[in-house]
């Protein structure tokens, strides 16, 4: 199956009428000098992801949060027709401020993240309480319901003439009550699932939230049919945790959950991936071409990162790494080049402004220890500009992915397509890329600094066969199963779902 | 089974001898002033856990690490033939002291304690390496070996005129790697077990350590015949552990995993407990009724927590939950004295420093917020001073156990028993206390501050009639499982495991 086979999507479709619901929508508008609605795509892999889920659906609509002040605009123009943009249609949902600021700034980024990626330094974070249950009641809860409440008026709105039972694909950790909200509205024929793009981790983890979330998330996700993850290990992480914090029926080698209301819950891993083509198309254009040329001015090798500046990314090890491999093997100083693309994010976390802080120190150590005349260690890199992230893709020696964990790290995939010099992939056993690449990367445990240390030695003077060998396996991986591959294996398994279950 | 019938202890150990392993012994040697030999009976529940089996295996050696200079010089007296004391049998084994310090103090007090307690702050720590490496290779491996290594060599010494093949129960993280080593030395015939008596996190927990350390515990373990826990919910994850590092057969329910070598190894739950009988004489001891004035001599009703100053016993986010109540329920002012006995722990790790700190900041901080001139709402007592602990055993209101993990937590037990006032617990639900006595206890989660509140605010003001309900079931679950029934319970399975592989 190819990109240029959209139109081909299993028989799941044909009489079914798709949504697609996330926070983040395909596009946000703005309004131009001149007045009018302008819009600018979304950017990042999952609305790339859906995009290609869209594609195949051509009738199916995309619901999302407003957010930007046109976006209100929109949603309030058409709160249930769909607008079409970019050949997609698009419901924008407008949600109560406080309860979004609350849903998203208290409860899905520090509490839900942190949780998912055991970025909590226990003895003394978090410290739950009243405002968390608040947080949880008059913000997730209710903005959660209320993108339930879109799907169900805007089907209301085009029931006549439409037939078939609604599928309905929620996306990702903002979004976990919306299941509920959505059975308690349209019943126990539309086909619900929630795909988690970020690691699920085992019942212990979950042991943090307070118990009215942790067993509200849980019996939400068992109102779906299907609940989808990249990889088996967080699967079968969520199978354990239901049948632990609920009591609930699990078949761990199935996946499947037995709900209390007595429905079948497939339990999936659908790694997701990105589109090639796309990333090809990208490296041949100018901005692109013009970026390079920074990029190849840099002395020596080029080791790179590219990341959010994130808690879960492990950029600081990363420096420290680096700074031990320079230490003891002297004859590298001035052979390589270390780009570190770090995107400021979520500045107003104290955490991560002082992540943020931690990373800039580290960068300035390092430079201090071991920069020449004419060499500079580490070139630290913050701005927004996915051209020069597109064209260090094309570039680099080595790509460093050493994350302390991952959901998935597309970056991984982008990389390793764009790549011209048979670059080689050092990779964290903890990102989900792992479970498809690792076989074919240097494989690094994110705590251990000196083996950080030693594969950055290995991958930096890998003899030139080797790399051509591992870098082709990786390729060929990763188009084994690009996002085409992605839609397809859920749109089939939605088919076998209803097949079964009439 | 009662303390009183010591020598009933099921038919295993007639005709074996009985080793016990562990790095603390049950007595530590001294010089008098005048140049004898002194000894003082190792304190802590581990050891009159130990004790007990001790008593029902009138023959038992127990086999420990030198620690004090008078104990290198037994150790030197009699390498191989135990030294009796107390009605024990004790060999001492001296360590080299740099391999010593290695396994202490950087793999299993630092490492182990850490990762079983998933204390660590991920994003910052841990940053292991080459040390790490030193410190497994130089230090735990080869104490551990020394430990098999003395066992060995009694044996031999012993070897005349004693019938059946050895018992060994080997216990604790100090000594993961023994029950290899042991094998190695006694070959298959040998029945080995050890007892963990910290938290055994989930498979994603161990994933923080190297992989030369996560593989060498776990296939040291699988070289034991038993390996037992606390709780049924660090057993089942010990056997996912297994399955899922070192991908050996293992069956959940019955609690069974097969070695590499086809050995069955069973892992079993025994919740450790104490003697009642200890802390009634106990609690009727003069040092003990002098103490008590003190106690009596705080104001209003009392409020107690016993810990060792450990990152894993939350006694920070203990003293801001007390806050909130005295600021939420202003009629509390003056009515209740928080007495919080906090022992000095590892303060030469800088983690624990830390901690000891942010446990005084936070004890100044209440006290000058709620301080009038008659009270004090805190009372922090640091002295090592065991006869206090169990005079505030006898008198407290509420006993707050709000442990963010705790492989038992047996102040809970001890406490209950000594205790003359109907007096509620608060137990977390991460302590493995709370698999028994959770359900008379009121339950926390230690991460939710506001709840810890509400606790301690329902356990101040519970009527009479539910306070004697809940500490009459609380003392006879606890009278029902004493240390007897303990030690009892694990001989039974050895004899059953070896009547089975003959």
């Amino acid at each position: 199956m190819t990109a240029q086979d959209p139109s081909a999507g299993g028989d799941a479709g044909t009489e079914t009428r798709v949504f697609i619901v996330s926070n983040r929508g395909p596009v946000t508008f703005s309004r131009g000098e001149s007045g009018e609605r302008e819009y600018s795509r979304g950017a990042g892999g999952l609305v790339t992801a859906l995009n290609a889920v869209a594609r195949r659906k051509s009738e199916a609509v995309w619901i999302a949060s407003a957010q930007s002040e046109e976006d209100v605009r929109v949603a309030r123009e058409s709160p249930d027709e769909p607008y079409e943009v970019e050949g997609l249609k698009v419901v924008l949902v407008e949600h109560d401020g406080e309860a979004y600021d609350l849903m998203y700034n208290r409860l899905a980024n520090p509490l839900l993240w942190f949780v998912q990626h055991a970025l909590y330094d226990q003895p003394y974070a978090p410290a739950l309480g009243d405002d968390t249950k608040r947080a949880w009641e008059e913000g997730y809860v209710l903005v959660d319901e209320n993108f339930a409440e879109a799907v169900a008026r805007t089907l209301q709105a085009q029931e006549e003439g439409v037939a078939g039972e609604p599928v309905i694909l929620v996306h990702d950790y903002q979004l976990y009550m919306t299941p509920l909200a959505l059975r308690e509205r349209l019943g126990d024929e539309a086909f619900i699932s929630l795909f988690v793009h970020i690691p699920w981790p085992e019942p212990e983890g979950w042991r943090v939230l307070p118990s009215y979330a942790r067993e509200g998330v849980l019996k939400s996700l068992l109102e779906a049919n299907v609940v989808a993850f990249h990889t088996e290990s967080y699967a079968r992480n969520f199978v354990r945790t239901a049948r632990e914090v609920l009591g609930v029926e699990a078949d761990e080698e199935k996946g499947v959950v037995r709900s209390e209301s007595g429905r079948e819950v497939w339990v999936r891993a659908y790694p997701i991936s990105i589109d090639p083509n796309e990333f090809e198309e990208l490296a041949r254009s100018d901005k692109v071409l013009q970026e390079e040329e920074t990029v190849r001015d840099l002395p020596g090798k080029l080791l790179l990162r590219v990341d959010r500046m994130d808690l879960s990314k492990n950029i600081v090890r990363g420096f420290h790494a680096y700074d031990r491999m320079l230490e003891r093997h002297p004859e590298m100083l001035e052979q390589v080049t270390f780009l570190a693309r770090c995107q400021p994010s979520r500045e107003d976390i104290p955490e991560y402004a002082r992540y943020a802080e931690a990373i800039q120190e580290a960068v300035e150590e390092v430079n201090e220890k071991h920069a020449t005349d004419s060499w500079e260690p580490i070139v630290l890199s913050m701005e927004d500009n996915f051209p020069l992230s597109v064209a260090s893709y094309k570039n680099y020696d080595v790509l460093l992915v050493n994350a302390v964990r991952d959901g998935m790290n597309l970056i991984a995939k982008e990389a390793v397509v764009a790549n011209e010099k048979n670059g080689v992939l050092i990779l964290s056993e903890n990102a989900g890329a792992h479970e498809e690449l690792g076989e074919h990367a240097l494989t690094v445990n994110p705590f251990d600094v000196d083996e950080q240390a030693d594969a950055l030695r290995e991958a930096l003077t890998m003899p030139d066969d080797e790399r051509a060998r591992r870098a082709e396996a990786l390729e060929q991986t990763i188009r084994s199963n690009t996002i085409e591959e992605w839609a397809e294996a859920q749109l089939k398994d939605i088919a076998a779902y209803r097949e079964r279950h009439g």
